[in-house]
């Protein structure tokens, strides 16, 4: 089946099946994808928190204000991007590079000069927050586009109290934040109010201007 | 093949073939996928301007930043995000969800109440911009994902001038502001330096934090 019918097939999950789990080998695959993704520079400057402990996740359904679905789905991935560019971080990614294309330390060291004067000393670390935050939604787009290829249902979401999620989990104290959340299972087919209601979208002749 | 060893296949090409042009019908697929891609409560806040025209491609040039790759590739694809939320966009797209669901207009209007409180009282402008920009690049990573399942090389690009390539495209008179680029093309297999070079990620460790 193309990516295409997939798009078409996956929605909005509102309501799983909690009598159905997803298996590991296809959560493995989502955070493959998820880690393949591209980012800006290479830097990958977020992590995947990933949750299946029943009782973290009922822990969660306050914070994502009410809502059951993070409570009844077989997994919570967590999206977090890193809270601010740091030159320890960008070192640590660019000696790894190198390291694995067995090239010398250092070979892309121009580059790595441009990006720590562009976010360490032009950017605030607010302004670093809105790039790596971008990164991290790539890794999402291309997360829900795998779940989809496995026929696994997901719900992207991004109603929850950040500041408590990220409380809870602690990804303070490892230089995170949570920017957004995708839960993955079946849906329940008979009681997810929007199982059976059309797709919608803007048609292609007001989504796209073309300059031909 | 899946989508995994897609991803594992595409890379950020640095330079295309020329001579080599994407089909028409890949680039309709790709944008089809960025039209699929979910936004938050569906109110796909951006739009995909494409160009093909090759002196508008040459004008591209600079504002990349002096990157040849603009004016070799076959389609640049610019994500604009909208500049802003406002009531008339949001009702533009409910009332267009009721209409195709042949659902009563106003059918979700508590929600849409809520969506302005938070969109119009509650945050400014800028805050807006920061979560338009966002679901502009849920479909950006779809939209890449979609290209590596085609055999269409891309290169995801932000080093570009913004507020050049906003008014060179009249985007601040239609409420966008440009936030990525995607260029598609083939790969130039002999001139492309990155092409053999190894792909290399966080390993999944690193990654992935877990809670079981």
């Amino acid at each position: 089946m193309a990516l295409i019918d997939d798009l078409q097939w996956r929605y909005a999950t509102k309501k799983y099946d909690a009598t159905k789990t997803v298996s590991r080998e296809d959560v493995d695959k989502i955070i493959e994808a998820a880690r393949l993704a591209p980012t800006s520079s290479g830097l990958q400057p977020f992590r995947v928190i990933l949750i299946s402990n029943q009782e973290l996740k009922e822990k969660l359904v306050p914070i994502a204000m009410g809502q059951q679905i993070v409570a009844d789905c077989s997994y919570l991935l967590v999206f977090a991007a890193w809270d601010k560019y740091t030159e320890e971080r960008i070192d640590a990614i660019y000696d790894r590079t190198t390291d694995e294309r067995g090239l010398p330390r250092g070979r892309f060291g121009s580059y790595t000069d441009l990006l720590k004067g562009m976010y360490l000393q032009q950017q605030t670390p607010e302004d670093n927050f809105v790039h790596t935050a971008r990164q991290a939604y790539i890794a999402f787009g291309v997360a829900l586009a795998q779940a989809a290829e496995l026929k696994v249902d997901s719900t992207p979401m991004e109603g929850f109290f950040g500041d408590q999620l990220d409380e809870l989990l602690g990804l303070g104290e490892k230089g995170l934040k949570s920017v957004t959340v995708m839960t993955i299972g079946y849906r329940h087919t008979e009681e997810d109010w929007l199982v059976n209601m059309k797709k919608v979208r803007n048609p292609i002749e007001d989504f796209v201007i073309e300059y031909k």
